[in-house]
């Protein structure tokens, strides 16, 4: 299984490299890292990552999307929309981290489906697409193949989930517990006061 | 200040990115990405990040040594060593992750101090160099100058532990909860069981 990781700049670093801990703990899955020009891209914290060009990809996998302050343009950018519709709709899952769920609400493919987002940007990311049926209280949320997570550390947090969903609860706290890493149950009322 | 960030061959994704989201966070702080020969560094995950050759910083403020793999091989690289040991010398705090603190406690800097280390890779560490006071409770721990860290997620509660002392404590859980990451405190036993 391939999972696509889509960079473009300015993504926030810790929204990849957080679930990246996580699938380079499980065997049999290969992390790619994508763009859409190909070549160096640039964090938010100027993290300069090499990245292959988004059509040498297949995308039957699991496609990840991370946020950042990136995303505030390209969610206006419809080349960039267009593409991200193109390949999430031949993905097997989709992810999105923090901002990234912005972006997927803006291909209209979580109409009607239950989504969530970083707690701090969440006005912004509901107003891109108000048939998304955005959930407020969730560190992560599961709508068929689409897996959305709040704010960059509850991608790792979604990341764990979705090694439970695939390869079981014990896989999933065996890697949490080789990295020391606490996961978090999936709601939080106290993040929001 | 800069932070300046040793990169070697397979090192672990989080201990450099889990630190690097916190540090991104502050106003006044440059993150520099470092090794030996400069290029192209690769993680264990796959992660390809582009650096500077180590002779272009000045390592007179903060440097960040992560864990992984590649310390396995390093720590008997005495070229490796030795420039590490210059560099930490030269620089005003020395932050380690992981294994990370086992090319640290390689260079002699840490004998007679307190530090700590990945858990599941604690015999191996403090094997190295038994003339280090090694913590085996601690996520991290502070002594002078050195900061180190248990293994992984540990980093980003050391992060922010540092943040804690140079910026204060409100600072620090700003930014964790802008992350919306849970801090961990800084003793654990449970998870030696």
């Amino acid at each position: 299984m391939d999972i696509n990781i889509l960079l473009f700049s300015n993504f926030e670093t810790l929204d990849v490299f957080g679930p990246v801990e996580i699938f380079g703990k499980l065997q049999g899955y290969r992390l790619r890292y994508l763009s859409m020009e190909g070549g160096i891209v640039s964090s938010s914290q100027g993290t300069k990552v090499i990245t292959e060009k988004l059509e040498t990809a297949a995308f039957k996998d699991i496609l990840l999307v991370p946020g950042g302050q990136g995303t505030r343009l390209l969610v206006n950018d419809d080349t960039f929309i267009e593409k991200l519709k193109e390949v999430a709709v031949k993905s097997m899952y989709c992810l999105t981290v923090c901002t990234g769920s912005a972006l997927l609400a803006k291909t209209d493919l979580l109409n009607g489906k239950k989504a969530t987002s970083n707690k701090r940007a969440f006005d912004w990311v509901s107003s891109i697409n108000t048939k998304v049926d955005w959930q407020p209280y969730d560190r992560w949320v599961v709508d068929g193949k689409f897996y959305t997570s709040s704010g960059v550390s509850a991608g790792i947090d979604m990341a764990l989930g979705f090694v439970a969903d695939r390869a079981g609860m014990d896989k999933a706290k065996n890697i949490a517990s080789s990295i020391e890493y606490v996961w978090n149950s999936n709601r939080f009322e106290k993040m929001l006061t």
